[in-house]
């Protein structure tokens, strides 16, 4: 029930065989119970490992990006369950508007279904299709320069992970390369879920005219979630998989990995890479 | 529905401002459907989302690890479901030798619950305690010298990781540093999940006088499967958590994490180390 996002640990430290005290100071996990409500009726739709802070926005994110909430006017209120007269910090309710919940058949597909054979990257690529989200605009005018700006500045912003060494991280960067906001989480989709719900709490999606950067590798769910959100340009300090590249790929992401010192691999979209257009017809 | 673990991409790469194209490997991602069976009675209960491989060991270690299954006699059989005339290969089905199938009440409060407010990390650490798993024995006969000499064998036997650089992995030595067994994946869970169902399909659990190590950071999730497992010294190369480290702690496993060098951290469970035993008492 801590709301502390990180947690200081007694340990020994091992050096050539040599014990040492030390103090270190540990990233905390938490589970995250979400639970949606509307006029009487509730449910939890979700229990997730997270770093506690920033809770509101990863449930805002987490509705936003599963599509149950399309704007936050679609909330009435968000509010941690009080259980007794201790506030409850691993539970979140969400109330909203309406006075039903909404069907969460699509959810439940994506955790649980009964239908026959049939789940392959290539039907999910074709249920984020069914969602009919609107394009993300071509440009961009990122340059190489710009990118290879993003993981310095991703690391000096990343406050728990310095002092931990265990953290995720999703941050957003105007085409200036200034940093809007950075998230950090035990989990990696959590870091993009409170991103993205940060964005939707303050007005700022779609995130086009963006570049988004994440601290490890690009997955599938990570590039969904930056569809959902109009990210044009997603860079990764390591590898992306197969299906996260189709995703991109399908969706007109500019997708960069790699991304280290004066390195950087595209993957996907360099015509929003400025400079490097030219690079297209050779 | 590939069965491939790895897929060849052309890419750009950047290095100061100057393009390049190039062969790059990628890992893959695919989701598995895992659907549960026993009569007639059929259930999926999980999707993943996995590298293609290992998928029988990926089911049965999933199937172990969240007790629906505890031997592997209780399976029947495991084969990919058929659609048509073509294999597919990303639903398992896993026959059970029981007539019905198991109550999954224990199961779906992992993902979703109706109950009051309530989950935090302590409760979920007595849902594993009510599992009445037997302890983990006391020692092990580790040296500091076998725990460091184990990340440059787990990476020398990344194959996969070595081509892509995307992959996280599980490994078991004995205690002469031998390696076991190595198992990868997208998802450090799944990669774990594979280790597990190996040992469960080859009659090698509990994983007594063994030594884990993985890739990443060292989450709640893969303490929880690693006591599941009997394993008695868990290594990560990264940060262990909070919860990470009270499961640890709880349950009897030694933990250690930021294994690199000739260095490591040790956050519970000293007295399995041998040669160190004496810093206990200090």
């Amino acid at each position: 029930m801590t709301r502390f996002n990180k947690k200081k640990q007694s340990i020994l430290t091992i050096e050539n065989g040599q014990p040492q005290r030390k103090k270190d100071v540990l990233a905390a996990e938490e589970p995250l119970e979400i639970l949606l409500r509307a006029g009487q009726e509730q449910r939890t739709i979700a229990i997730t490992m997270r770093t506690p802070g920033s809770d509101y926005e990863l449930a805002a994110g987490f509705l936003y990006n599963e599509g149950i909430i399309h704007t936050k006017a679609e909330v009435a209120n968000m509010t941690y369950c009080v259980d007794g007269n201790q506030q409850e910090y691993n539970s979140l309710r969400i109330q909203l508007e309406a006075d039903t919940l909404p069907k969460l058949n699509q959810l439940e597909r994506h955790f649980f279904t009964n239908s026959a054979c049939g789940v392959c990257g290539s039907t999910m690529l074709d249920d984020i299709s069914q969602r009919n989200l609107p394009p993300i605009p071509a440009g961009s005018g990122a340059t190489p320069a710009l990118i290879t700006s993003l993981p310095d500045k991703l690391r000096q912003s990343q406050e728990i992970f310095e002092t931990t060494g265990g953290l995720h991280a999703a941050a957003l960067f105007d085409l200036n390369g200034n940093l809007l906001a950075i998230r950090e989480d035990v989990g990696r989709h959590n870091a993009l879920d409170k991103l993205i719900g940060w964005g939707l709490l303050n007005d700022q999606l779609p995130f086009h005219n963006k570049v988004l950067m994440v601290s490890g590798r690009a997955s599938y769910e990570l590039l969904q979630k930056s569809f959902v959100a109009g990210v044009p340009v997603f860079c990764a300090v390591s590898a992306p998989s197969t299906l996260a590249v189709e995703v991109a790929e399908r969706f007109g992401i500019t997708l960069i990995g790699f991304l280290r010192g004066n390195r950087f691999n595209i993957y996907t979209g360099i015509e929003r890479i400025k400079t490097l257009e030219h690079a297209l017809v050779n």
